[in-house]
C-alpha cells in the first residue's frame, strides 16, 4: 500500500508498505478521508511537540474515516463493509484510567501520529473494533474524518459545563475554535462570543453562528461575565484576558496547546473560585459527534476548505498558509 | 382593583380588592398575562391538591407577566416601568435550603396560588424584586408568562442531565410535556421521543420538534435504551414503562403529579443503577428561560391556543376541555 | 483440584476438577478465603435469584482472596507469588458501559457464582490480572476476601454522596448493613443511625460504631431529616419509611435486593426532589477498600463470626441460622 | 464597649465605641473568643491585601464566637442566651450568586475585617441571625471561633473532592494547612502528606495526623501521584511542584493567598486534564464544621498555642513570631 511518510522534519515521501494485518480485536480500515490538524503541520515543520519527538519516519494524520475491509480474531465478520469514523486511540483497557472511564489519559496510550505510532495518511490502517465507529450512509467521508476535531470540541464543552442558556467566550477561530463554537451552540449556549486577530477568521466564526466576534486588540473581554471561557488559541495573552472574562464560579478550559508554562492571574481564579482545566484528547464522544452532525446541529463538511490526493499530502500540510483556509482534507483513495 | 377569586370549589367570582402595597424589597406589578396551569384547574374543580386545601377564597394563577409600577423600600426606582416575567416564589432567604441554592425547597415558601397564598389572576400583584425578571422589549406578555412552565421543563432537563447528543423519552404531550420536549432539544438532545394517548397531542409534539411520537397502547417503549426518561403524564403505567426504557446509569425524572404512591420496578432501578428523581418547581431557571425564548430555541407564543379577558377567567380554567387546546392565557388588562 | 459444587438446589458436593488454565491477560489464583454472601445461600436454598437460575452444577462464592501461582500470556511474571483480593468481575472492556467507566454494568459481564459462571469455592480460580488486586503483607486472607462486600458498601456510600458531617440512616444490620455503616463513618459521616428488627444485630451495629440504633417497630424514622438513607434490608416497609426520613434534595440508595416491584411514596420523592438510585455491584472500589481496611477505618476481620474448611462449605452456607452470626468464611486450603 | 482598632498600619489602639444595635434579622453577640488569622496580621503590618486597603480605622478579627444577648426585628427571642459560632459574612441574599447557593461570592458581600467593614475584636458585634450558628454546651469558645478556619479547610476539601481512600498532598503547615490536613482525614483520606520548610511545623503536622511529612527542599513531590493537591502555602514554587504531584484527572486547590500572578505548568494541567480551582471563603460549611469538631474528627482546641486578653490584641497579632506558634486567640471578655 502507499503511505505518506514524514521521513525527517520538512520532508514527506510516498512509500510502499505492507498492508497491516488486524490483530485480535482489531479491524482493518481502507482509509477514505484524513483531515490535517495543526499538530500534523507542527510535526512536519518542527519535528516535535513538547516531549513527542519525531526521531524516525512517521505517518501523520489522526482525523480519518474509511471502510472496514477485514477483521481480526474476536471481531464479528458482519462489520466488514461498514463505513466508519476512526477514533485514533489505542489505550490499555486494564489501566486504572481506562477502568475509570478516562481511557484517553491511559499512560500506555498508542495514539495515531503521536511518535512513535503511525497515523492515517496511508491506504490502510488497523484500529480496535470499538474505536471504529459505524456511520450512517448519508454522512460524508470528510465529515466522518472531522468527528475527531469535533470530539475535541465536545470534550471542551463538556468540561466547560456549557448547557442551555450558557454564555461562552471562545478564543481562536481556527478549526478547533470553529468546532468549539458550533458545539457550544449544540450544547444550548445562547451566546457565543469568538475572538480572533484575523478578520477572515472572525467572518467565518460569524458564518458558523457566533453571536458576536471581536478583535482582542480592540475590545476588552474582561468584563464579559461569561459562564465559560474556552481557549482554542494557545496565546498566553488570550488566556490571561479570557480568565478575567469569567463570572464567579465559572469555568476556564484550555484546549489550544501553547507554551509549557503560562503566567496566569491566580488571584482571579481564587477570588472568583473559577474552575480551570485542560482538554487532552477525549473519551466517549463519538456517538455524540455523529448525532450532532446527523441532526444538522454542527456542519463539518462546510469546514473543509481544500481537498488533496494522498500524493499531495505535503501541500495539504502547508494548506494553513493559503488565505481563508480552515481545514484541509486528504482524499486517500483519489 | 379587580381580582378573579375562587370562592369555593367550582365557583369563580370577580371581586374588588385593594391594590397591594409593595413591602421592603418588593415590587408592585401591573399584571399583563396569566397562563392557566393544570393545577389551577384542579384547585378550581376539586378544591385541593394533596395537602394543599382551598379552605378560604383564593386567587389562582402562577404563570404571569406584567410591568413594574411601584417599588418598596430598598428597591431601585429605575425598575419602575420595566416589563417583567414573574417567578412566583417567596422563599425565606435565610433557610438552610435557600442558602444551599435550593430556595424552591424552602419550608417557609409562599408560592403564588398555593393555598393560602394568592396568585396572579388580579390587576396587581407584589413580588420580591429579585423574582421580577426584566424581559426584552420584543418578548410578548404571553411568552413572559410562560417562562414559568418553561422553568419547570428546564429544571426537569437539568435533573435529567440532558446534553448534546442525548436520547430522551417524554411521556405526556400536555403543556409541560411540550415545554419539556422543546427544552430537551434546546439542551442538545438529538432524539426526543414523545408518547401520548391522544393523536392530536402527538401531532402537536411533532410540530414542536419531536423526532418520534408514539401511542403507548400500541408501541412498547421498554427497549428504547434512552439516556433519560421524563414523565410529564403522571400516569403510573407510563412511569413503569418509561423506567424500563432507560439505559444503564440513565436518569428518570418525574414531573407530572399523580398518585401519592406508585408501584415501581425497583429491580430495574437497581440492576441498571438508574437515577430517579422528581421536579417540584425550580430554582435559578429564569435567565435560561428568557435566553432560550429570545434565541428562538423554544417557542412559547405558539403554545397559546386561546386567550381570555380577566372577566372570563372561569372559561379559561375550563379551556382544557376544548379539543386541541394546549395552553389558555388570561389577558388581565383587556 | 477440589471444588464445592451446588449440584442442585439444597445439595452441595465436593468434586475433583481440573485446575483451570489462565488465558491471555489472566492470572491463576490459589484460593485462600471465601466469604459466604446471602446470595450464595439463596442460590443454595432456592436455586435462583430473579433471572439468574441454577440449571446446571455451579460453584458458589464471589468474596475471595488467595495467591497468584501462574500467569497467562501478556501478564508480567513478577506477579507470581502476590497475595491478592479478587474482584469477581469479567466485563467486556470494549462495551459502551466499560468505556464509560461503568464496567460493572457491562451487558456481557461474567460474574463469579452468577449462573452459569462458576465462583470461588474451589482450590484454584482464574481472573483477569487487573481484577486480582495486590494486598499488603499484613492484611489477612479473610479481610482480603471481605473487600468484596466492602466494595458494595463503598459503592453505596459514593452514590449516597456521604461526606464529612453527613447524617445517614442505614436499614438492616446484616453484613452489608454493617459494612455500609463502617464505610459511612469512613466517608466522614458524623451520625449513622442503624435500624434492624433483631436486638443482637442492633448491638453489633453499636459495636461497629453506629451513633444510634433503633427498632423500626418501635421508633418512627420519618422525621430524622437525614442527608442519605441507604437500604440494606430489602424490606418494602423499611424502604418506604426510609424515604420519608430524608431531607429535601437528599439521597436514597437501595442496596438490599428484594421484590421486583415496590410501592414507593413518589410524592415525597417529588416534593423533596430526592435522588433515588440502586447499587448493583461496584466499579473502581478496590483501592479504596484496601486503603480503608489498612488505615483501620473499617474492620473486616471482626465481621467474621465463623470459619469452615472447604469440606464444610454446606455448613458455611447454613451459618446464617447460627444465632449471632454475621459473616461465615470458608478457608479453602485448611 | 471596648474595641481594638487598627488606626493605621502598625498601630493598634483600644477605643470606646457604642454597642451596635441589631437591625432587622440580626442578632447582637457578646464576643468571647477571636482567633487571629494571617490576614489580620497582614493588614496590621502592611495596611492592605490586594485591592483591600485599610484607609480608615478598622476593627480586625473574623474568627469569632460568643453569646447572643439581643435580637433585632424578625428574630425569635428564644435565641437570646445561645452560645454561637459566628460566620462572618453578610451577603445580599437576592444576588445571583446567593440564589445559586454561592453566597460567599456575592458581589455585595460585607465581610468582617475586610475594609471598610469592621471585624470582631470588640466586646459586641452584630451579624445576621442565620450566620450565628448555635453550638453545643460542651464546645469551647475557642473551638467555636476556629470553626472559621475549619470552614476554609472544609471548603478546600470539598473542592478537592477528597473522599474515602483519597491520597492528598497539603503544602504548608500553618493554621490553614493543619486545618486542611485534619479535614482531609475527616473526609476519609487515608494518606495525607504535608510539606513545610520548618521542622517544627512538620512535627505539628505529624501530631495532627499527617501520614507523611517532607521538606520540599530535600524531597521531590512531583512523582507522588496524589488524587488532590491543596496549597496552603501561597508559595509559587510549592504550587508549581504540587501540580506535578497530581495524578491524571486529579484536583488542585489553591487556598493560600500569594502573588496576583503565578507561572504555572499549564502543559501538565492540560496533559493530565487536572482541575484547578481556588478557595475564597466558604458557603454552607458551619454545620459540618460543628459536627466534625463535636465528633472528635478534628481537634480545634489543640491548635490554640497562645491566648491574650483584648487589651493585648497587638501582641496577639504579632504572635506568629513566637517560635512554635500555630494559632493565637484573643479572649475578649477576660
Amino acid at each position: 500500500m502507499r503511505a505518506s511518510v514524514l521521513v525527517e522534519p520538512g520532508r514527506i515521501e510516498m512509500e510502499e508498505r505492507e498492508v497491516p494485518s488486524p490483530g485480535p480485536g482489531d479491524v482493518l480500515v481502507k482509509v477514505a478521508s484524513v483531515g490535517i490538524c495543526g499538530s500534523d503541520t507542527h510535526f512536519y515543520r518542527e519535528g516535535r511537540i513538547g516531549d513527542f519527538v519525531v526521531d524516525r519516519p512517521l505517518v501523520l494524520g489522526h482525523e480519518s474515516s474509511g471502510t472496514i475491509v477485514a477483521v481480526g480474531a474476536d471481531v464479528a465478520s458482519h462489520r466488514i463493509g461498514q463505513r466508519v469514523s476512526i477514533e485514533p486511540q489505542r489505550p490499555d483497557p486494564s489501566s486504572e484510567e481506562s477502568r475509570r472511564g478516562l481511557y484517553h489519559l491511559c499512560p500506555h496510550m498508542q495514539f495515531f501520529a503521536a511518535p512513535p505510532f503511525d497515523g492515517a495518511l496511508a491506504e490502510y490502517v488497523t484500529i480496535g473494533s470499538g474505536f471504529a465507529h459505524a456511520i450512517p450512509d448519508d454522512m460524508s467521508d470528510d465529515a466522518a474524518a472531522l468527528c475527531e476535531p469535533l470530539s475535541v470540541a465536545i470534550a471542551a464543552n463538556r468540561k466547560a459545563r456549557v448547557t442551555a442558556g450558557s454564555r461562552v467566550l471562545v478564543a481562536g477561530a481556527g478549526p478547533i475554535g470553529i468546532a468549539t463554537l458550533q458545539s457550544a451552540l449544540a450544547f444550548g449556549a445562547t451566546e457565543v462570543i469568538v475572538s480572533d486577530l484575523e478578520p477572515r477568521r472572525r467572518e467565518m466564526a460569524t458564518e458558523f453562528g457566533a453571536t458576536a466576534v471581536l478583535d482582542p486588540r480592540e475590545q476588552d473581554v474582561t468584563g464579559l461575565h461569561v459562564d465559560a471561557f474556552i481557549d482554542a488559541s494557545g496565546a498566553p495573552s488570550a488566556v490571561a484576558a479570557g480568565i478575567e472574562a469569567v463570572r464567579p464560579a465559572g469555568t476556564v478550559v484550555l484546549v489550544g496547546m501553547g507554551a509549557d508554562e503560562m503566567t496566569l492571574p491566580v488571584h482571579i481564579i481564587q477570588h472568583r473560585e473559577l474552575l480551570l482545566t485542560g482538554v487532552f484528547r477525549y473519551a466517549n464522544t463519538w456517538q455524540a459527534a455523529i448525532s450532532l452532525e446527523r441532526s444538522g446541529r454542527v456542519d463539518l463538511d462546510s469546514m473543509v476548505t481544500k481537498r488533496f490526493p494522498l500524493a499531495e499530502a505535503e501541500q495539504a500540510l502547508n494548506a494553513d498558509r493559503i488565505p481563508g483556509s480552515l481545514k484541509a482534507v486528504v482524499r486517500v483513495q483519489e
